[in-house]
């Protein structure tokens, strides 16, 4: 996966832009793609319409992820979508991060992921492997699963689109989707970011000025953290740009992550030292 | 639209139900799908993928609605949706309110809705008013809505599916689609339950006990107000019971749903004076 035109995620409004730096591994889009379905439980299936035309009909569908990195469905057969299924297996599943109503956050900067296919009934023999993954996705389900009118079905995965937001696109490799790893580092990445803005923005400004090639950088601010690095927003005379920094080693709990950005912030206050 | 079965609204541990009392005028289904549309801007498009099989395609697309309740989307023909709609204008627009994720919330208690129909680009001769339908449901767009790549499409809705929750749902008149309003006081209705639930129990629990036939009741708890009034689950040694009570006169702010619920309180207390 090449690296994205990071110049689009801009509105039109924005000063001048400095062609990013990228040091060290970023995440792919197959795996921000797995992330982003293990934080998110519920898509959007896209089934075809029984009515004349065959129109797309959007629903709610709860998901879980099987060993395959197939989404697990329990839909009654009271619902659109099921009856849609059992007339053409052709389906999508969307999943999305959207920005909280009146959060004023732009939704086309949200992460999302189309998992497009075919949907069946999951085969007697594999129902518990398949209810036990949609229950660790959806624990409401527990409340139904059982019911008569609901059924396990299962959607194979024939291509998979990520759109990580403005500029950053891709159909993923199947086997990439299938063999990525979800970020471990997920569901602290918010924490973190807030707390190296709030409590380290003097640190992390050296690091884009002695790491990040950014010297005439005034400010730094953290806009995303994973397993591997950070990226970083920098603005100086020279403009705005983007700056991903690595980890030495990929982190997988928050005292990880705390152990890698005090490395950075010493590496870069020792590159002032020695200059 | 008929009253919807709520005891489909309780998980399956839930106690006895008891025969909702439903007193007054309830939102219609038209009526809470405007509502859902004017508090959501980003749908999730359908459409149909320019694969051999010709895949329904889940995809985000922000909105607004024009002044005939049809969605205007601006998208851009670098965007997979809108390659598809070149191809075949048939699509649905999901729109869904979800819980936040890891809030815990049951998704598919969650209202949604499902315009479908066809889409097409907006003629030149009504761009501005599409423009200004789009810009006043998704701000975002301002950024991008006069590039070359993005266009105004509309959607031409010929059917109308509304969700509201577990056991409400209906094809909804595409007629009263059009000509409902959005309710007034959905921007204020958490905040007054919110105050209702916390400063307001005994009023409530009178309410229920002589307002709404449930003379049993033990603790009464409000789930929804809107601009006809206000839906109060109600438990006591009968069971669990969903409870509607009307304001005298539709509601529009948030003085008048204080005058409307202070003035069901007084007549909960002058009802026990008289018994």
């Amino acid at each position: 996966v090449s690296s994205p035109p990071r110049d689009h995620e801009l509105p039109a409004s924005a000063r001048r832009r400095l062609t990013p730096v990228i040091l060290g591994r970023e995440s792919t889009d197959a795996e921000r793609a797995r992330t982003l379905a293990a934080t998110v439980s519920t898509g959007i299936l896209s089934t075809i319409a029984r009515d004349e035309a065959g129109t797309p009909f959007g629903s709610l569908a709860p998901f879980g992820l099987d060993g395959g990195a197939r989404p697990v469905l329990c839909i009654s057969e009271l619902a659109e979508h099921t009856r849609n299924l059992r007339t053409d297996a052709r389906c999508s599943l969307l999943v999305a991060q959207l920005p909280g109503s009146g959060s004023g956050g732009d939704p086309l900067a949200s992460p999302r992921l189309t998992l497009v296919g075919r949907a069946g009934l999951v085969p007697d023999a594999e129902v518990g492997e398949a209810r036990a993954a949609h229950l660790a996705g959806n624990p409401h389900a527990a409340g139904y699963v059982d019911y008569g009118d609901f059924s396990l079905w299962r959607l194979e995965v024939e291509s998979v689109r990520y759109v990580g937001g403005y500029g950053r696109m891709s159909w993923v490799d199947l086997a990439a989707w299938r063999d990525a790893r979800p970020d471990p580092v997920e569901p602290f990445a918010a924490g973190a970011i807030e707390h190296l803005n709030a409590d380290h923005a003097d640190a992390c400004l050296l690091m884009v000025q002695r790491l990040g090639a950014r010297p005439d950088a005034e400010t730094a601010t953290v806009t995303r953290v994973d397993r591997y690095g950070m990226d970083l927003e920098a603005t100086g005379p020279d403009g705005g740009g983007f700056v991903r920094l690595p980890f030495d080693d990929p982190v997988s709990t928050p005292a990880e992550i705390r152990t890698a950005t005090v490395a950075l912030a010493q590496r870069a206050r020792q590159a002032g030292e020695r200059s």
